[in-house]
């Protein structure tokens, strides 16, 4: 029997506004706080319970997909056969505590390791960015247009400060260059919604070095329905098993910053 | 006589709101875009005629008062005696222009020098962010509670990748290990956005090293009302008719960070 995405992209979009009303509901409520692996990595009860939500609502309504969950309460994954959901209930976890802002629910739902659906929901002002494979993207159901080309002077780059000071993972006198030579570099602290932001057009280039597939695995099915192509800094497909590094672009400037800023 | 300092307030809420509305009107035109003293410094059609709307507006209803506007419609001054209103019609240009949201109309009205009334609008948002002298900083009618401290490796701090490559201004290194030792960077494009977030609680320092009078005026008088500091990068009040750098913080971050990390 086919798999009725149209089904599942109905019960997704509704799960995500019931998720947002939760968390709104949450802002009322005092949060509990605690660290992960760093003092920089935050979790608080909110994450938690928005993400065994989601949970509960998959199992009883499709109990044979699987769930990879950023707090840990889905299934335990080593391979992408079958219908897995990838989600991140709170994507932007450090805004969520001191912002109540720029934070949004991402989820990426993939068939055999295939992105079929994506999702990125900004809670707070309500702005559900979401795709499906063959179909398009859009924005509360306007649709984004399929991304244009951009030169490297006239682009707008979305760059962690953190990664142009000494760091293990690339040169930061390239991206150093790369700052200089382009318009206007931007740091909003949601990979998912950063994401967002370059299939609506607003950033024409996302670049970082370590997240986990939940943090990506939304914004990979949106961006790539509107024309983007995403790979890690050596240009190879993202691994959705594992952390990875992540570069997000429009299609001409891709190719240039990988060769001209990235690769040593 | 003395000033009647609510009917300026009056006045300029209204005709905030009402530029807004002519700037939400002409997201349905095509913008005439141009380049001013640099590649980055961008105007566009807007920005002039927001500039010259407040103008008009001012003239015909405070004859006395005077104005320094962004683009150079406004009067020519070289000394701050009588009220002087310090506008920048659309503050973060390039978000404007490229997003359509992350922009600001920004004012400050001064008295003799001294920092009377405040305003940040983000226009896209319907927030308004402002401040009376001595009577408290609002956004939307909700009163702004005083800032309360924070630690460096609890704080978010506002910082553009620029400023941590080499430049003329400011050693790099010592600002990357700020980078580090904080909890987080971001980056928004809009001085005038980023010092009302920092009112609001969202960041807790914001450091740039080049701004002109209208970018920061608004801001400041906000700033001030919650209890944040504003000076230059040497710690001394800012020159409101000329260029300067910028460092806005909660009160005990203020030093720790010029001492720590900005002097050499």
């Amino acid at each position: 029997m086919s798999t009725n995405w149209e089904h599942i992209d109905k019960c997704a979009k509704e799960w995500i506004k019931e998720a947002g009303e939760r968390i709104h509901q949450a802002f009322r409520k005092t949060l509990t706080i605690e660290t992960k692996s760093s003092r920089s990595d935050l979790v608080t009860n909110v994450d938690k319970e928005v993400e065994q939500f989601f949970i509960e609502r998959i199992r009883q309504t499709f109990p044979s997909h699987r769930v990879l969950g950023e707090e840990g309460f889905g299934d335990c994954i080593s391979a992408l056969d079958g219908i897995v959901w990838i989600i991140d209930p709170i994507d932007g976890t450090m805004n969520f505590i001191h912002q109540r802002r720029n934070f949004a629910i991402s989820i990426g739902i993939f068939a055999d390791g295939i992105g079929m659906l994506g999702y990125v929901y900004d809670v707070v002002h309500d702005e559900l960015y979401y795709a499906q494979k063959g179909k398009g993207a859009f924005l509360n159901d306007q649709p984004l247009p399929v991304l244009q080309p951009v030169s490297i002077p006239e682009a707008i780059i979305c760059l962690n400060a953190s990664w142009i000071i000494e760091n293990k993972q690339v040169d930061p006198k390239q991206l150093a260059r790369l700052v200089q030579e382009v318009r206007g570099t931007r740091s909003y602290g949601s990979a998912a919604l950063e994401m967002a932001y370059i299939a609506a057009g607003r950033l024409d280039a996302y670049l970082t070095m370590r997240l986990s597939p939940w943090d990506f695995a939304g914004g990979l099915v949106i961006i790539k329905e509107v024309g983007g192509l995403v790979t890690n800094i050596d240009g190879e497909p993202l691994d959705l098993l594992g952390p990875s590094s992540v570069f997000v672009s429009k299609p001409g400037l891709h190719r240039e910053i990988l060769q001209q800023y990235i690769r040593k």
